[in-house]
Protein backbone atom coordinates (compact mmCIF):
# COMPACT_ATOMS: atom_id res chain seq x y z
CA UNK A 1 0.00 0.00 0.00
CA UNK A 2 1.18 3.44 -0.84
CA UNK A 3 2.07 5.76 2.34
CA UNK A 4 -1.80 7.68 1.95
CA UNK A 5 -3.37 4.12 2.79
CA UNK A 6 -1.55 3.75 5.29
CA UNK A 7 -2.35 6.89 6.93
CA UNK A 8 -5.83 6.07 6.35
CA UNK A 9 -5.90 2.66 8.31
CA UNK A 10 -4.60 3.45 11.27
CA UNK A 11 -5.65 7.74 11.73
CA UNK A 12 -2.17 9.01 11.46
CA UNK A 13 -1.38 11.50 9.42
CA UNK A 14 1.01 11.26 6.57
CA UNK A 15 3.58 14.07 8.27
CA UNK A 16 3.63 12.30 11.11
CA UNK A 17 4.41 9.03 9.37
CA UNK A 18 7.47 10.41 7.24
CA UNK A 19 8.30 12.05 10.69
CA UNK A 20 8.45 8.59 12.29
CA UNK A 21 10.63 7.27 9.24
CA UNK A 22 12.80 9.98 9.15
CA UNK A 23 13.31 9.23 13.27
CA UNK A 24 13.93 5.57 12.59
CA UNK A 25 10.64 4.61 14.22
CA UNK A 26 9.68 2.85 10.97
CA UNK A 27 11.58 0.73 8.56
CA UNK A 28 11.33 2.42 4.79
CA UNK A 29 8.98 0.65 2.27
CA UNK A 30 10.03 -0.42 -0.61
CA UNK A 31 10.93 1.69 -3.38
CA UNK A 32 8.63 1.44 -6.63
CA UNK A 33 9.81 4.50 -8.16
CA UNK A 34 12.42 7.54 -7.35
CA UNK A 35 10.11 9.20 -4.92
CA UNK A 36 7.00 6.82 -4.41
CA UNK A 37 6.80 3.62 -1.47
CA UNK A 38 4.99 0.51 -0.52
CA UNK A 39 4.24 -0.14 2.51
CA UNK A 40 3.03 -3.86 3.94
CA UNK A 41 1.36 -5.38 6.66
CA UNK A 42 4.43 -5.37 8.81
CA UNK A 43 4.55 -1.84 8.40
CA UNK A 44 0.99 -1.13 9.38
CA UNK A 45 1.58 -3.28 12.82
CA UNK A 46 4.74 -1.54 13.34
CA UNK A 47 3.14 1.95 13.10
CA UNK A 48 0.40 0.90 15.22
CA UNK A 49 2.67 0.26 17.48
CA UNK A 50 4.76 3.40 17.76
CA UNK A 51 1.10 4.93 18.06
CA UNK A 52 -0.04 2.94 21.51
CA UNK A 53 3.54 3.76 22.81
CA UNK A 54 3.97 7.74 22.03
CA UNK A 55 -0.13 8.70 21.96
CA UNK A 56 -1.20 6.12 25.02
CA UNK A 57 1.46 5.06 26.50
CA UNK A 58 3.41 8.55 26.94
CA UNK A 59 6.58 7.91 25.47
CA UNK A 60 8.80 10.29 23.81
CA UNK A 61 9.89 9.37 20.34
CA UNK A 62 13.86 8.88 22.00
CA UNK A 63 11.98 6.19 24.92
CA UNK A 64 9.67 4.47 22.01
CA UNK A 65 13.17 4.32 19.37
CA UNK A 66 15.16 3.20 22.50
CA UNK A 67 12.64 0.49 22.87
CA UNK A 68 11.42 -0.84 19.39
CA UNK A 69 15.43 -0.85 19.39
CA UNK A 70 15.59 -3.90 21.77
CA UNK A 71 12.32 -5.09 20.67
CA UNK A 72 14.39 -5.82 17.14
CA UNK A 73 17.65 -6.88 18.20
CA UNK A 74 16.92 -10.81 17.87
CA UNK A 75 20.02 -11.73 20.38
CA UNK A 76 18.43 -9.91 22.71
CA UNK A 77 17.09 -12.26 25.76
CA UNK A 78 13.37 -11.29 26.55
CA UNK A 79 14.76 -10.12 30.25
CA UNK A 80 17.11 -7.89 28.57
CA UNK A 81 14.31 -5.97 26.41
CA UNK A 82 11.70 -6.09 29.18
CA UNK A 83 14.96 -3.91 31.35
CA UNK A 84 15.32 -1.87 28.21
CA UNK A 85 11.74 -1.21 28.08
CA UNK A 86 11.55 -0.95 31.89
CA UNK A 87 14.32 1.97 32.02
CA UNK A 88 12.55 3.77 28.88
CA UNK A 89 9.61 4.27 30.71
CA UNK A 90 10.92 5.23 34.51
CA UNK A 91 11.71 8.67 35.34
CA UNK A 92 15.54 9.39 35.53
CA UNK A 93 15.69 10.47 39.18
CA UNK A 94 18.97 11.91 40.46
CA UNK A 95 20.19 10.18 43.83
CA UNK A 96 20.27 12.54 46.41
CA UNK A 97 23.03 13.21 49.47
CA UNK A 98 21.14 14.45 52.42
CA UNK A 99 20.59 12.03 55.36
CA UNK A 100 16.89 11.70 54.76
CA UNK A 101 17.53 10.53 51.27
CA UNK A 102 19.63 7.90 53.07
CA UNK A 103 16.97 6.91 54.95
CA UNK A 104 14.31 6.58 52.50
CA UNK A 105 16.91 4.29 50.72
CA UNK A 106 17.42 2.04 53.39
CA UNK A 107 13.60 1.44 53.64
CA UNK A 108 13.59 0.85 49.99
CA UNK A 109 16.69 -1.73 50.26
CA UNK A 110 14.80 -3.47 53.08
CA UNK A 111 11.29 -3.73 51.27
CA UNK A 112 13.40 -5.48 48.59
CA UNK A 113 14.60 -7.86 50.67
CA UNK A 114 11.76 -8.26 52.97
CA UNK A 115 9.61 -9.14 49.66
CA UNK A 116 12.23 -11.64 48.65
CA UNK A 117 12.41 -9.06 44.94
CA UNK A 118 16.22 -9.86 43.27
CA UNK A 119 16.49 -6.35 41.40
CA UNK A 120 20.00 -4.99 40.13
CA UNK A 121 20.83 -2.03 42.39
CA UNK A 122 21.46 0.27 39.38
CA UNK A 123 17.25 -0.85 38.43
CA UNK A 124 15.96 3.34 38.00
CA UNK A 125 12.77 2.09 40.19
CA UNK A 126 14.92 2.33 42.97
CA UNK A 127 15.58 5.67 42.99
CA UNK A 128 12.22 6.86 42.09
CA UNK A 129 10.66 5.37 44.87
CA UNK A 130 13.06 6.48 46.97
CA UNK A 131 12.35 10.06 45.93
CA UNK A 132 8.62 9.23 46.73
CA UNK A 133 9.60 8.12 49.88
CA UNK A 134 11.37 11.06 50.91
CA UNK A 135 8.37 13.48 49.08
CA UNK A 136 6.00 11.79 51.76
CA UNK A 137 8.20 12.32 54.75
CA UNK A 138 9.26 15.63 53.52
CA UNK A 139 5.11 16.88 53.74
CA UNK A 140 4.33 15.06 56.52
CA UNK A 141 2.39 12.14 54.87
CA UNK A 142 4.51 9.31 56.69
CA UNK A 143 1.33 7.64 57.67
CA UNK A 144 0.78 6.91 53.65
CA UNK A 145 4.29 4.69 53.67
CA UNK A 146 2.04 2.21 55.82
CA UNK A 147 0.33 1.38 52.22
CA UNK A 148 4.00 0.70 50.94
CA UNK A 149 3.22 -2.83 50.86
CA UNK A 150 0.15 -3.11 49.59
CA UNK A 151 1.64 -1.50 47.09
CA UNK A 152 4.06 -3.98 46.75
CA UNK A 153 1.63 -6.98 47.26
CA UNK A 154 -0.35 -5.69 43.87
CA UNK A 155 2.78 -5.05 41.78
CA UNK A 156 3.27 -8.98 42.43
CA UNK A 157 0.01 -9.64 41.78
CA UNK A 158 0.08 -7.67 38.12
CA UNK A 159 3.41 -9.03 37.01
CA UNK A 160 2.69 -12.46 37.73
CA UNK A 161 -0.37 -12.39 35.80
CA UNK A 162 0.89 -10.39 33.02
CA UNK A 163 4.24 -12.69 32.37
CA UNK A 164 1.36 -15.59 33.01
CA UNK A 165 -0.26 -14.41 29.64
CA UNK A 166 2.87 -13.99 27.99
CA UNK A 167 4.30 -17.26 29.01
CA UNK A 168 1.64 -18.97 27.60
CA UNK A 169 2.27 -17.35 23.87
CA UNK A 170 4.00 -18.98 20.88
CA UNK A 171 7.06 -17.05 19.70
CA UNK A 172 10.15 -15.01 21.02
CA UNK A 173 8.33 -12.17 19.00
CA UNK A 174 5.11 -12.21 20.61
CA UNK A 175 6.17 -12.60 23.79
CA UNK A 176 9.05 -9.39 23.50
CA UNK A 177 5.69 -7.75 22.01
CA UNK A 178 4.00 -8.36 25.21
CA UNK A 179 6.24 -7.80 27.69
CA UNK A 180 7.14 -4.37 26.85
CA UNK A 181 3.20 -3.09 25.71
CA UNK A 182 2.25 -4.84 29.53
CA UNK A 183 4.92 -2.62 30.85
CA UNK A 184 4.62 0.29 28.60
CA UNK A 185 0.57 0.42 28.81
CA UNK A 186 0.37 -0.93 32.26
CA UNK A 187 1.19 2.02 33.63
CA UNK A 188 -2.58 3.60 32.35
CA UNK A 189 -4.23 0.80 32.60
CA UNK A 190 -4.06 0.67 36.51
CA UNK A 191 -4.28 4.22 36.56
CA UNK A 192 -7.36 4.10 35.15
CA UNK A 193 -8.58 0.96 37.64
CA UNK A 194 -7.08 3.09 40.48
CA UNK A 195 -9.25 5.96 39.65
CA UNK A 196 -12.59 3.84 38.99
CA UNK A 197 -12.07 1.62 42.07
CA UNK A 198 -11.07 4.83 44.04
CA UNK A 199 -14.11 6.83 43.19
CA UNK A 200 -16.15 4.31 43.98
CA UNK A 201 -14.43 3.52 47.24
CA UNK A 202 -14.48 7.54 48.04
CA UNK A 203 -18.12 7.15 47.12
CA UNK A 204 -19.08 4.77 49.52
CA UNK A 205 -16.65 5.79 52.16
CA UNK A 206 -17.73 9.66 52.37
CA UNK A 207 -20.94 9.72 51.07
CA UNK A 208 -22.59 7.12 52.40
CA UNK A 209 -26.05 8.53 53.57
CA UNK A 210 -25.72 6.94 57.64
CA UNK A 211 -22.00 8.89 57.88
CA UNK B 1 11.48 34.02 56.43
CA UNK B 2 12.53 36.14 53.35
CA UNK B 3 12.02 34.47 49.64
CA UNK B 4 15.82 33.54 49.84
CA UNK B 5 15.23 31.39 52.91
CA UNK B 6 12.12 29.99 51.17
CA UNK B 7 14.51 29.00 48.48
CA UNK B 8 16.85 27.17 50.50
CA UNK B 9 15.13 25.46 52.56
CA UNK B 10 13.24 23.69 49.27
CA UNK B 11 15.79 23.49 47.24
CA UNK B 12 13.08 25.53 44.67
CA UNK B 13 15.46 28.59 43.24
CA UNK B 14 13.94 31.78 43.48
CA UNK B 15 12.60 32.41 39.88
CA UNK B 16 10.45 29.70 40.01
CA UNK B 17 9.20 30.17 43.33
CA UNK B 18 8.49 33.95 41.81
CA UNK B 19 6.63 32.08 39.01
CA UNK B 20 4.56 30.05 41.35
CA UNK B 21 3.26 33.27 42.61
CA UNK B 22 2.25 34.53 39.55
CA UNK B 23 0.80 31.81 38.75
CA UNK B 24 -1.44 31.57 41.84
CA UNK B 25 -0.05 28.56 43.25
CA UNK B 26 1.38 29.83 46.10
CA UNK B 27 -0.49 32.82 48.27
CA UNK B 28 2.00 35.74 48.50
CA UNK B 29 3.35 36.86 51.68
CA UNK B 30 3.47 39.50 53.76
CA UNK B 31 4.45 42.90 52.79
CA UNK B 32 6.75 44.36 54.91
CA UNK B 33 8.16 47.32 52.83
CA UNK B 34 7.20 48.16 48.89
CA UNK B 35 9.47 45.24 47.62
CA UNK B 36 9.49 42.73 50.13
CA UNK B 37 7.71 40.12 51.86
CA UNK B 38 7.60 37.50 54.60
CA UNK B 39 6.53 34.06 53.88
CA UNK B 40 5.75 31.45 56.72
CA UNK B 41 5.43 28.03 57.69
CA UNK B 42 2.17 27.48 55.75
CA UNK B 43 3.95 28.80 52.58
CA UNK B 44 6.99 26.42 53.20
CA UNK B 45 3.93 23.69 53.15
CA UNK B 46 2.36 24.73 50.11
CA UNK B 47 5.42 25.18 48.24
CA UNK B 48 6.89 21.86 49.22
CA UNK B 49 3.37 20.49 48.23
CA UNK B 50 3.79 22.35 44.82
CA UNK B 51 6.67 20.66 43.93
CA UNK B 52 5.53 17.24 44.89
CA UNK B 53 2.53 17.36 42.40
CA UNK B 54 5.11 19.14 39.45
CA UNK B 55 8.48 17.54 39.93
CA UNK B 56 6.82 14.42 41.29
CA UNK B 57 3.68 13.96 40.45
CA UNK B 58 4.34 15.44 36.70
CA UNK B 59 1.38 17.02 36.82
CA UNK B 60 1.41 20.80 34.65
CA UNK B 61 1.21 23.76 36.16
CA UNK B 62 -2.20 23.78 35.59
CA UNK B 63 -3.39 20.93 36.68
CA UNK B 64 -1.86 21.80 39.48
CA UNK B 65 -3.49 24.86 39.95
CA UNK B 66 -6.64 23.03 39.57
CA UNK B 67 -5.93 20.69 42.29
CA UNK B 68 -5.02 22.98 44.89
CA UNK B 69 -7.62 24.60 44.10
CA UNK B 70 -10.04 21.88 45.40
CA UNK B 71 -8.23 21.58 48.11
CA UNK B 72 -8.49 25.23 49.45
CA UNK B 73 -11.96 25.37 48.69
CA UNK B 74 -13.31 24.41 52.08
CA UNK B 75 -16.97 24.26 51.28
CA UNK B 76 -16.22 21.38 49.13
CA UNK B 77 -16.83 17.53 50.66
CA UNK B 78 -13.66 14.93 50.05
CA UNK B 79 -15.15 13.12 47.18
CA UNK B 80 -15.43 15.97 45.00
CA UNK B 81 -11.84 17.07 46.02
CA UNK B 82 -11.11 13.75 45.04
CA UNK B 83 -13.13 13.76 41.62
CA UNK B 84 -11.48 17.01 40.65
CA UNK B 85 -7.61 15.47 41.86
CA UNK B 86 -8.42 12.37 39.47
CA UNK B 87 -9.81 14.80 36.39
CA UNK B 88 -6.61 16.94 36.82
CA UNK B 89 -4.20 13.42 36.57
CA UNK B 90 -6.29 11.55 33.86
CA UNK B 91 -5.39 12.23 30.24
CA UNK B 92 -8.27 13.12 28.47
CA UNK B 93 -9.53 10.89 26.22
CA UNK B 94 -11.95 12.00 23.06
CA UNK B 95 -14.31 9.23 22.44
CA UNK B 96 -14.26 7.26 19.31
CA UNK B 97 -17.18 6.69 17.33
CA UNK B 98 -15.98 3.18 15.61
CA UNK B 99 -17.62 -0.28 16.41
CA UNK B 100 -14.45 -1.61 18.11
CA UNK B 101 -14.93 1.47 20.15
CA UNK B 102 -18.52 0.67 21.24
CA UNK B 103 -17.51 -2.90 22.03
CA UNK B 104 -14.46 -1.54 24.36
CA UNK B 105 -16.78 0.80 25.65
CA UNK B 106 -19.73 -1.85 26.81
CA UNK B 107 -16.75 -4.14 27.94
CA UNK B 108 -16.05 -1.35 30.61
CA UNK B 109 -19.32 -0.90 31.55
CA UNK B 110 -19.44 -4.50 31.99
CA UNK B 111 -15.92 -4.86 34.41
CA UNK B 112 -17.56 -1.51 36.54
CA UNK B 113 -20.90 -3.69 36.95
CA UNK B 114 -19.18 -6.92 37.70
CA UNK B 115 -17.19 -5.19 40.03
CA UNK B 116 -20.07 -3.58 42.01
CA UNK B 117 -18.18 -0.33 41.52
CA UNK B 118 -20.49 2.86 41.86
CA UNK B 119 -19.06 5.14 39.42
CA UNK B 120 -20.30 8.23 36.77
CA UNK B 121 -20.77 7.60 33.34
CA UNK B 122 -19.00 11.01 32.77
CA UNK B 123 -16.01 9.76 34.71
CA UNK B 124 -12.47 10.35 32.29
CA UNK B 125 -11.02 6.96 33.66
CA UNK B 126 -13.81 5.32 31.74
CA UNK B 127 -13.23 6.82 28.11
CA UNK B 128 -8.79 5.95 29.13
CA UNK B 129 -9.98 2.41 30.06
CA UNK B 130 -11.48 1.90 26.89
CA UNK B 131 -8.79 3.73 24.52
CA UNK B 132 -6.56 0.83 26.40
CA UNK B 133 -8.99 -1.77 24.87
CA UNK B 134 -9.13 -0.52 21.59
CA UNK B 135 -5.61 -0.64 21.46
CA UNK B 136 -4.89 -4.25 22.94
CA UNK B 137 -7.47 -4.79 20.37
CA UNK B 138 -5.91 -3.47 17.38
CA UNK B 139 -2.34 -4.47 18.10
CA UNK B 140 -3.73 -8.56 18.37
CA UNK B 141 -3.08 -8.91 22.31
CA UNK B 142 -6.39 -9.40 22.72
CA UNK B 143 -5.24 -12.20 25.31
CA UNK B 144 -3.37 -9.49 27.41
CA UNK B 145 -7.26 -8.50 29.01
CA UNK B 146 -7.39 -11.43 30.44
CA UNK B 147 -5.68 -9.28 33.65
CA UNK B 148 -8.02 -6.21 33.04
CA UNK B 149 -9.77 -8.15 36.67
CA UNK B 150 -6.38 -8.72 38.26
CA UNK B 151 -6.02 -4.86 37.81
CA UNK B 152 -9.44 -4.51 39.05
CA UNK B 153 -8.59 -6.13 41.63
CA UNK B 154 -5.23 -5.06 42.69
CA UNK B 155 -6.63 -1.29 42.43
CA UNK B 156 -9.72 -2.23 44.72
CA UNK B 157 -6.78 -3.11 47.38
CA UNK B 158 -4.51 -0.12 47.05
CA UNK B 159 -8.04 2.03 47.05
CA UNK B 160 -9.20 0.50 50.38
CA UNK B 161 -5.28 0.48 52.02
CA UNK B 162 -5.24 4.39 51.16
CA UNK B 163 -8.66 5.31 51.64
CA UNK B 164 -8.27 3.54 55.29
CA UNK B 165 -4.93 5.50 56.20
CA UNK B 166 -6.79 8.71 55.61
CA UNK B 167 -9.98 7.90 56.97
CA UNK B 168 -7.86 7.49 60.27
CA UNK B 169 -6.10 11.31 60.47
CA UNK B 170 -8.04 13.91 62.21
CA UNK B 171 -9.34 17.12 60.77
CA UNK B 172 -10.50 17.65 57.13
CA UNK B 173 -7.36 19.66 55.90
CA UNK B 174 -5.22 16.77 56.60
CA UNK B 175 -7.40 13.92 54.87
CA UNK B 176 -8.16 16.08 51.69
CA UNK B 177 -4.00 16.83 51.28
CA UNK B 178 -3.78 12.89 52.03
CA UNK B 179 -6.22 11.79 49.49
CA UNK B 180 -4.82 14.43 46.91
CA UNK B 181 -1.34 13.55 47.17
CA UNK B 182 -2.61 9.50 47.17
CA UNK B 183 -4.03 10.42 43.66
CA UNK B 184 -0.98 12.29 42.49
CA UNK B 185 1.48 10.64 43.77
CA UNK B 186 0.58 6.76 43.93
CA UNK B 187 0.88 6.54 40.16
CA UNK B 188 4.08 6.98 40.43
CA UNK B 189 4.41 4.80 43.35
CA UNK B 190 2.59 1.72 42.09
CA UNK B 191 5.14 2.43 38.54
CA UNK B 192 8.17 2.07 41.21
CA UNK B 193 6.57 -1.06 42.62
CA UNK B 194 5.74 -2.26 39.33
CA UNK B 195 9.19 -2.28 37.73
CA UNK B 196 10.58 -3.98 40.91
CA UNK B 197 8.30 -6.82 41.30
CA UNK B 198 8.56 -6.97 37.62
CA UNK B 199 12.37 -7.39 37.07
CA UNK B 200 12.38 -10.09 40.13
CA UNK B 201 9.37 -11.97 38.05
CA UNK B 202 11.44 -11.75 34.84
CA UNK B 203 14.26 -12.85 36.31
CA UNK B 204 12.82 -16.37 37.89
CA UNK B 205 10.67 -17.03 34.86
CA UNK B 206 12.89 -16.21 31.76
CA UNK B 207 16.22 -16.30 33.68
CA UNK B 208 16.57 -19.56 36.10
CA UNK B 209 19.12 -22.12 35.39
CA UNK B 210 16.95 -24.71 35.31
CA UNK B 211 14.88 -23.31 32.08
Amino acid sequence: MRIGELSKRTGVPVPTIKYYLREGLLPGGELTSHNQAQYGEKHLHRLKLVRAMTEVGKLSVAATREVLGAVDEPSTGLHEVLGVAQAAVTPHVTAGDTESWEQAEALVSELVVRRGWTVKPENPARQALTQLVVTFRDLGQEDLLEVLDDYATAAEQLSKAELGVIGRREGVDSKVEGAVLGTVLGDALIGAMRRLAQSDASHRIFEAPDV
